[in-house]
């Protein structure tokens, strides 16, 4: 019998969303066919898109889709653009964007869009938009937009999963200090100015270019950054003195009148080629792995430990807790020693 | 012999430094410090400051610290302020806000100021900012100031914290639909626009108020926001038919004027009339403490499991996961099938 992997691998769309929803549900049926699709993943292309409300990035990454489904040369390539907004955790907050979308992409079936809301559990987003990214890359899609709302911690996290991410700057944002932050700037690979046709794009250009600087300064500098990427794994990316290292570039672009969008494309080729390479490609691939799945596994440790901890003792340790008798530290000493094997 | 925390309980400045510095380097010492401040925890109103960069959040809330230093009535309050940079995951960029503050605020003994930068541990920044924040809750301070950069989940996730959240938000970022999301404003127990002065202040003024409604339409969906606090506790909030739902307001401000403070200094006093006269505190409280003790033992059980498990069988696993032989769900299982007792 054909399951839903199958249907999934055969392109079947509405196996597709099928699949997705059962993802998002943590259904045991669509974590069953994810594994079935797991050996089929690998080839996507994971392009993050980030950066502050109001730089357009969502008008940004419909006219990269659209580039790629008419590039000038070569053959289209299949999109799947995963919306995520990591600020909506109790409603559908994704949805109003995903409309204005479907009118510029909607009837080609070489494009799949799926808008995902965090619906209030802890870190589950991350894990739940990797796995919804994995379906899609076993569905057979080429290149796969995350694009992110916001630029928190979440949102850092969920960049992981890429292989080449954009940071969207606008102009006019810059005149805050807090505006432009070093951080979210080391996870670029690639900087965006959209909105470039607005007064203070060059200035926002130059501010930066300053920051790139600041933040890249060195060699050294750029191999921490790729030493960042694998600090989950406890290695150590080998420095590659062969290679020169990637040099972030800082683009402007006007979404909505296309412009700029053949330039950005070519320089997400490039960093494409740069992480093959240089072998970046295979360590991002495995940082992302061994990342999800210790997610995974931290999830699957709590549930195991809940399922063999009496609820009237927890409540019991609890109530001591919220009554200031007993400290969190101790309560966690006092609620691991009946429920954990005796150390080796 | 005395001990760090009864130096801290003492009032004194450098032992709660010095304990901070402990707390967020997870060294023993520090959390053995705060264990036995635990007790003393408990008495501070946490007031959570959130919003989009560019906002004006800083300045606000150091309007709002002098405000409290210098009543127009009843005692001066002493203030804690903690300045939480998601975004800044490598880098110290808190810094540079911090600076700017310490102009406004220094020499106060009666305020102290801390500023965090995530140092790239997933989720570990929630749980650094909840010890701090206990610890000044130990050493006596009226007020608690937890203000986060950006409006993603980590930002909802740390305004969790807090008994009092304020959304700020600033006129001429609304022209976007992206701007203002409704899953921020469902956290916002009052609602700033600050930077009143400029273009388009009513403008915002009515579009949060129009959201305001679509967020909270009903009696019922206020209680679902209720009920989100203890979604962790298994809990549910029971309806006080007795007392009014709590009705966010919406106030303008012009910090760097000082305008528009002393009625959102008022706002927040009936908004903590409100929450002590509904048990409401008393819920929050226990809300956060059990998200607390939840996230340190989950973090405990990973430490475990790795301590029991052969780093050659992990890599092993590793492996077959990076080569697409093995899902991850399907590693999860085998990861944890010799580890973990038997199910009882």
């Amino acid at each position: 019998m054909e399951t839903l992997a199958d249907r999934v691998l055969a392109g079947q769309r509405y196996a597709l969303a099928r699949t997705l929803t059962l993802i998002e549900n943590d259904a045991p049926e669509g974590l069953a066919t994810l594994a079935s699709l797991f050996p089929h993943t690998g080839r996507a292309h994971l392009i993050g898109v980030t950066g502050a409300p109001g730089t357009g990035k969502s008008s940004l990454v419909n006219r990269l889709a659209h580039y790629y489904r008419h590039p000038p040369e070569g053959q289209p390539r299949r999109v799947a653009i995963v919306a995520v907004d990591p600020s909506s955790p109790f409603t559908g907050g994704a949805i109003l964007g995903d409309r204005i979308r479907m009118r510029d992409l909607s009837g080609d079936p070489g494009v799949f869009i799926r808008s995902m809301a965090s619906r209030g559990a802890l870190g589950g987003l991350a894990r739940t938009t990797a796995n919804v990214v994995q379906a899609l890359d076993a569905a057979g899609f080429d290149i796969i937009f995350i694009e992110t709302v916001g630029a928190g911690q979440a949102e850092v996290d969920i960049a992981r999963l890429a292989h080449t991410t954009l940071v969207v700057e606008a102009p006019g944002l810059g005149d805050d200090v807090q505006a432009i932050k070093a951080g979210i700037l080391e996870i670029a690979d690639i900087l965006v100015v959209n909105k470039a046709d607005r007064p203070g794009a060059d200035a926002t250009v130059r501010a930066l270019t300053e920051m790139l600087k600041m933040a890249h300064p060195t060699q050294e500098t750029i191999m921490h950054h790729g030493r960042r990427m694998v600090i989950n794994a406890g290695q150590k990316t080998q420095k590659k003195e062969e290679h020169p290292s990637w040099v972030p570039p800082v683009l402007k672009t006007v979404a909505v009148d296309n412009r700029g969008i053949h330039e950005l494309a070519q320089a997400i080729a490039r960093h494409r080629a740069y992480l093959e390479e240089t072998g970046e490609w295979h360590v991002r691939d495995r940082v992302r792995l061994q990342s999800e799945l210790e997610n995974m596994l931290g999830e699957a440790l709590m549930q195991h430990w809940r399922a063999h901890t009496a609820a009237e003792h927890y409540q019991s340790v609890l109530e001591e807790v919220f009554s200031r008798r007993l400290a969190p530290t101790e309560a966690v000493d006092r609620l691991l020693a009946q429920s954990l094997p005796p150390a080796a």
